[in-house]
């Protein structure tokens, strides 16, 4: 199991990628697996945890992120022999070294294509790993995938709580495409408390649509908050908002937050709809205008149903028991089967091309305004 | 031949390692070996060319370079199995990859450590490949070398001139630790013209200490210049100015002057003493002050004497007999032997350790004083 090395695993505070690798490989141990996590030095892993990182990369500045991830990575490569399947969770660059070597089977978990230039390298690596996306709507169609392994957690580390808060919050790190200005737009109409709890990321955005409206009151931010106090933070809410401004891949904050019962005001594409039960488990928007509109709606949703349908879809056991389905798979196929001609035409991103436009900063949503 | 893909191999322009491994390439299929080059695809090479980027990164913006960096390497090792050994001119990356496989020798070209931090990634390569450095001074005291492969060139690509000409020049890139505005100052004291072809790099240093003192007369800037022209530049100077503040690791603009007969006013440290003979084919400086004071003596080296001198220890064929021999014993080797006691103690930046202060702006010298 390859886990990102940006944090410790699991992480302390923010770390989804690290979080996920750590569920799935603890998740297997616990099954009875052998498993070895390769993850950072201060990780905490009862199988067997393999380091040639220290720290996370994120922790310590001084550490060279290329030298200790090409590293990590070629350590895993070089133990391959000794592993029956290796489970990839850090992204593309894995791939480039399983495709010299004729190791094990190798499942690459997706966790999001930071650009569509990265795609050259999993249409490259596609030969020799499998795919699996983290939910239907992540997917490239010029890819196969092996299955939809959503994301789980442990309900039982979240506090359920069945009375509705009185404040939205928003848990994440600050880029536009995580909306954080879209939520302040919505607490603010809706004449509603927001809380935010978020690490750095896009600075510019941070300074010039975040800061300004921070007042302390009406919109507090609390940094970035770590298990304890997040999940006070989600427990004690009314909902949490993840108006996103380009599709979620999944989402786990959303997750979290139905786990205490706390239902989410959502934007209506990306995984969110497979996330969320329109109606149930929160409410999914189209734009600013329905969000704010659905506000006073979000007290008389049933907080129990919100964890319910977490412990039946979005806990670790049912990850799990997707990956391990994955995983059979797998091994009995050994390679990736040849991408059909269909798939082939379907990508755009060869190595070869150009890529697509891409901005880094979204623009102006179209059914989502900036205020 | 593993070879950079800033640029294709040979570059038309700037392009010190792709030229150096396509030399190195070129020499050995012109005796008769059967060599595979790995560089970007509009590369020109008369053996064997193998390619994943169609043209150099520094060549389209549009290409992501850590993308292609990764699928070039494992393209390398994907067909790892079909050569006899590898030679690697791409830095610390491919020993990462070298780890996992039971594949040919390898032996790896250090063209300079960009930071203490790859020290990291090279300590843990030894393990794998053999390593090579371009001086004698160039070497970590924590490695083990094959041998010192100085940087060849063909004397006949420059036009001798038995005439010194009346000018200074520099060639290289602007950073401080090339020297730009020490040639300048030199220049400008000794009452001079300085004709600058360089790339740009750190801009700020550019803009603030060069860009100010570029008159087109006294201080004179023709941007990038390729083959013919920088032939030309050469060939017609009275002496090619290397005054850097950061010990030079080979310096293949000195060879290419002294090719053209050109003698070479240069800092005293680093590889420049392994190559300039002080007071035949140049002078080797400790400061400014000396380098001043030697600029009346340039026109009063014999010319023919600095191009013997390459014809001699710096051609191709020289090059290529130290390579061959270098390859041979990697061959009868296989792996190489583990380091001494010594050497593992000297390992300063061992992977568990923090890297020691270094700047990218070197501070100010001590020898060589900023003007």
């Amino acid at each position: 199991m390859l886990a990102a090395i940006s944090w410790p695993a699991p992480p302390r505070g923010y770390g989804p990628w690290e979080q996920v690798a750590f569920n799935v490989a603890d998740g297997m141990r616990r099954r009875g697996l052998d498993v070895t996590l390769f993850a950072t030095g201060n990780s905490h892993f009862a199988g067997k945890l393999a380091s040639v990182v220290p720290v996370g990369l994120n922790e310590d500045p001084a550490l060279n992120g290329e030298v200790f991830t090409a590293l990590h990575i070629g350590e895993l490569f070089r133990r391959a022999s000794e592993f029956d399947l290796i489970n990839n969770h850090f992204d593309w660059k894995p791939l480039t070294y399983a495709l010299a070597l004729d190791a094990p089977p190798m499942v690459t978990t997706v966790h999001g294509f930071s650009s569509p230039q990265i795609l050259a390298a999993y249409y490259a690596g596609a030969r020799r790993s499998f795919y699996c996306s983290i939910s239907n709507a992540d997917r490239d169609p010029g890819l196969d995938y092996l299955a939809t392994t959503y994301n789980g957690i442990d309900p039982r580390q979240f506090t359920f709580n069945e009375r509705p808060g009185e404040y939205l919050c928003f848990l994440g790190r600050f880029h536009p495409e995580k909306g954080t200005h879209l939520a302040i737009e919505i607490a603010k109409r809706a004449g509603v408390r927001l809380k935010i709890a978020a690490i750095p990321h896009d600075d510019a955005y941070f300074r010039e649509l975040i800061a300004p409206q921070i007042d302390g009151d009406r919109v507090q931010f609390l940094g970035a908050v770590e298990r304890e106090a997040r999940n006070e933070l989600l427990s004690k809410a009314l909902a949490i908002v993840h108006m996103t401004t380009r599709p979620e891949r999944f989402g786990l904050t959303m997750i979290e937050a139905m786990a205490c019962g706390t239902p989410v005001l959502g934007a209506a594409m990306g995984s969110i709809p497979e996330i969320v039960v329109d109606g149930v488990t929160g409410f999914l928007c189209a734009n600013v205008d329905e969000a704010v509109a659905k506000v006073p709606l979000l007290s008389s949703l049933d907080r129990a149903a919100c964890r319910a349908h977490v412990a039946a879809e979005f806990s670790i056991e049912r990850m799990i028991d997707r990956y391990l389905g994955a995983f059979s798979t797998a091994l009995q196929l050994r390679m990736p089967p040849a991408p059909s001609e269909e798939k082939l035409r379907t990508r755009q991103h060869d190595w070869w091309d150009r890529p697509m436009a891409y901005t880094e900063i979204p623009p102006k949503p179209k059914n989502l305004g900036f205020s």
